[in-house]
C-alpha cells in the first residue's frame, strides 16, 4: 500500500510545497515526555475553568435545544454569539461594533485563512512583524502569499521601516495588500506596539491603501492596569480585527471571530461559508451560555493574575541564572518571553541539547519569514507552574552558556 | 460608518469575486416563514437523536476530561476518533483504512477546501457531475478552481463523456487535476453511479493521472439492502474519500474527515493545520463517545427507514399531482428528488410563484457550474413529514403546470 505512484505526484498544487511542517510541531511532541519542563507550548492554563459547570451548560444546551445545537446554522455565526462578541470587544474599547459585521470562524486561524482568500492572490505581499506567529506564517505560505518582515524595536513595529518597506516592495513591482500585526504582547516576542505608534501605523497603511489585520488574542491578558486600546477602536474602516476565545476561554472549542470593515463584510462571510458552511453550532451556544452564565470577566481577572505571577517567576529566574550576554523582553501581558543570545549562536541545534538537559523551548528561526533570528528563542510561561518555570530556566542556562562559549571560541580561532 | 473607501476595494483578491452567494441561501431564509412547506433545505431530521443522553455524554466529557476537551489538540484529529472512523467506514466495505491516513476536518466542506489547496492552482480544472453539490461549486470558485461538468445519465457519470472531457480540455491546454463525484444518491439529482461504472471511472482517472475525490455523505442512508461499495474500497491509492457525520449524526458539530492516499497524507494534514490548527476537540470527543455509547447503527437504521418513507411519500405525491410532461428521479437513498420540466421552462422565476403558493424548492441552475439546467429543480424530502411533503407537492403542481402552459404558448406564438 505504501507504493508511491510517482506520475501522480505532479497532482500537487504549487502551494502544497509551501505548506510546511511547523517547526513547532516536533517540539510539542517532544514536550509530552515525562520529566521534561516544557517552556515550548503556548497552551492556556485551563485548570481554573469551572469544568463541572461547563458540563452542566453543555448538557442543558443539548437536552433542551439539541435540535438547534446539532443542526446546520447561519454561515456568519449565531446572532446571539455575535451580539455577545460585541460586548466582549467593548471591554477593550471597541464600542461601535455591529453584530452584522462580526463573522464567527473556526478559531481565528480560520479567520486568517479566509482573510488570505478574500484579499490575496498568489504572490501578493503581506507585511508582518519579525518575529511573528508561526501559525500565521504557515497560513500565508499555504495560500501562496509572500511575506515580508518589517523591523520592530522595543516599542513594536517601526513606522519608518513600514513606510520604507512598502515603497521598496512597490518599486520592485510587488503588490502589497495587508499588514498583519499582533500589537499587544506579540507572539513570540512579547513586545507591545506603543499607543502613539498604533495610529501612525494605521495612517501609513490607510495612505498606502493597505488593510491592517489586527490579531488580538492576548489583549485581555494584560497583567495590570487598563487594557491597551486596539487599533480597530478608532479605525473601523481601515482595520480588520481578529478575536479569539482560545486564550480567554477554551481553544478546544475553536471559536474565533473577525470584525470586518462593513464594505468587506459580505465577501468575508461568504468565504467563511465556502470554507466551513457554518461554524459549529453547539460550540457557539456553549460560548454564549458561558458568557451569560459565568463570571467570565472574573475568569479573565484570574488568568491575568496567574499569568502575571508566572511571567514574574520567569523573569526572576532569568535574572538569577542567565549570563549578562543574554537579554530578554519583559512583556506586560500574554504568554511569551523572547531571549536574544549573542550573534553567532544558533539556537536550533540547542533544542536537542536542551532536551538532554530536561527543558524544551522553541528556536527563534521558527517565527521568522526570513528564517533569521537564529540567535533568539521563545519561552512560554503560560502552561507550567512557577516552580517548574524556575527549574526549566535553571536547566536551560548552562546549555546557553556553553553554546555562547563555543561560539566565542569559534569566532576567536 | 457606511461610507465606502473606493480606492481600498482593489484590495480584493481575484478569487474574492468568485466567492458567490449561494443561490440556495435566499431560499433557506425564505423557508423559515410560517406556513410555507419547505422542500428546499437538505437538513437531516434530528428529532430521533437521543438528546438527553447526548447532553449527559457532553457533561461527562467536560466534567471529567475538560482539560483535554477544551485544549488544543492534534492537527490531524484525535487518535480515538480516527480509529472509530475506520470502523464506521468498514460498514461500507472500506476495510483497509489506517487511522494514520484519516484527517479529521471541520466538516467535509473544510476537507474539500483543503483538497483544493493541496492539489489545485488557480485555473486548474476539476471535473464534476452536472448537476452537483452547490457547496462544492462555491468552494471551487472560492479557490479560483475551474469547474467542468461531465454528462450523467440515469446510471451516473458517463465514462465515455469523462474520457472525452479530459482529452478535450487537455487539447485546449488546460490542466485537469481532479474528478469530484458524489456517486451515491447525488446531491441534487439523487442518482447513483452504477457498480460497474465505478471501476471504469477510477480506471480512466488513474490512466489519465487524475485523482478521484469521492464525496460520500449519504452512503449509509440507502433505503434498503446492502450499502453501495465506494470507489475507495478497491482503490486506496487513487481515491481520496470524504466522509461526514453531518447526515448520520449531527451537522452542527462540524465533524467530517478525509481518508487520504498515503502519499498525500502528510501535505493534507499540514494543510488542515494551516487552516484550523486542529479540529474542535470537544466535538471529536462527543462523536467518539456517541459511537461508543450509543447504538449508532440502530440510529442509522432508523434514519434509513424514515427517509425511505418520506421519499416514497414524495414519489407518490408526484405521481398523484404532476402532469406527464414532468419527470423525476427515484433515488435509492439520500435526501433528494430531481425534477425535469419540458425545455423552455425556467424554474428560477417560479421560485417566487411557488412561495406565493406556499411551497419552496431550489431551482436547478444553482447546481450547475454552467448555470444550465434551467428547466430542473430539486426537492428535499429529508426535513419534513409525509403529510407536509404531499401538501408541498400538491401546492407546487399547479405552479409548474401553469409555467409549462405559458412556455408552450410562447413557443407556439
Amino acid at each position: 500500500m505504501n507504493k508511491a505512484t510517482p506520475e501522480l505526484d505532479c497532482l500537487y498544487s504549487a502551494r502544497a510545497a509551501n505548506i510546511k511542517q511547523s517547526a513547532v510541531r516536533d517540539v510539542f511532541d517532544i514536550s509530552m515526555r515525562e520529566g521534561l519542563v516544557s517552556l515550548a507550548g503556548g497552551n492556556p492554563y485551563l485548570q481554573s475553568l469551572p469544568l463541572e459547570k461547563l458540563g452542566t451548560l453543555a448538557h442543558d444546551i443539548l437536552a433542551q435545544e439539541g435540535m438547534t445545537a446539532l443542526q446546520y446554522g447561519n454561515g456568519q455565526g449565531t446572532s446571539e454569539l455575535r451580539e455577545a462578541i460585541c460586548h466582549v470587544m467593548a471591554e477593550e474599547f471597541i464600542l461601535d461594533a455591529s453584530p452584522e459585521n462580526v463573522v464567527v470562524t473556526a478559531g481565528s486561524q480560520s479567520a486568517l485563512d479566509i482573510t488570505c482568500k478574500v484579499f490575496c492572490d498568489p504572490h501578493d505581499v503581506v507585511l508582518c512583524e519579525d518575529p511573528t506567529y508561526v501559525g500565521a506564517l504557515n497560513t500565508f505560505e499555504a495560500n501562496q502569499v509572500a511575506v515580508h518582515p518589517v523591523r520592530v524595536d522595543e516599542h513594536g513595529l517601526v513606522p519608518e521601516a513600514l513606510q520604507e518597506a512598502i515603497v521598496a516592495l512597490r518599486a520592485e513591482g510587488k503588490t502589497v495588500k495587508l499588514l498583519y500585526t499582533i500589537p499587544s504582547f506579540n507572539n513570540p516576542s512579547g513586545i507591545t506596539l506603543s499607543a502613539e505608534r498604533r495610529q501612525q501605523i494605521v495612517n501609513i497603511c490607510k495612505q498606502e491603501g493597505l488593510l491592517v489585520i489586527e490579531d488580538n488574542p492576548y489583549g485581555m491578558l494584560k497583567f495590570e492596569g487598563e487594557f491597551n486600546r486596539p487599533m480597530r477602536a478608532d479605525n473601523p474602516e481601515d482595520v480588520l480585527y481578529l478575536g479569539s476565545f482560545s486564550k480567554i476561554f477554551a481553544p478546544g472549542l475553536r471559536v474565533g471571530w473577525a470584525l470586518v470593515p462593513e464594505r468587506f463584510q459580505r465577501r468575508f462571510y461568504l468565504a467563511n461559508e465556502a470554507v466551513i458552511l457554518c461554524p459549529p453550532t453547539l460550540n457557539q451556544m456553549l460560548v454564549t451560555s458561558y458568557l451569560e452564565n459565568h463570571d467570565w470577566k472574573g475568569q479573565v481577572a484570574t488568568y491575568r493574575e496567574l499569568y502575571a505571577k508566572r511571567c514574574a517567576a520567569m523573569i526572576a529566574a532569568l535574572e538569577e541564572f542567565m549570563p549578562e550576554s543574554i537579554s530578554w523582553t519583559v512583556p506586560e501581558g500574554g504568554f511569551f518571553v523572547w531571549l536574544t543570545l549573542p550573534e553567532g549562536v544558533d539556537t536550533y541545534p540547542l533544542l536537542h541539547t536542551g532536551i538532554e538537559a530536561g527543558v524544551v523551548f522553541i528556536p527563534g528561526a521558527a517565527f521568522s519569514p526570513t528564517q533569521e533570528n537564529p540567535n533568539k528563542l521563545r519561552l512560554a510561561f503560560s502552561a507550567v507552574d512557577e516552580e517548574s518555570i524556575r527549574e526549566g530556566v535553571k536547566r536551560l542556562a548552562p546549555v546557553l552558556i556553553q553554546a555562547i562559549a563555543a561560539a566565542e571560541g569559534a569566532a576567536a580561532s
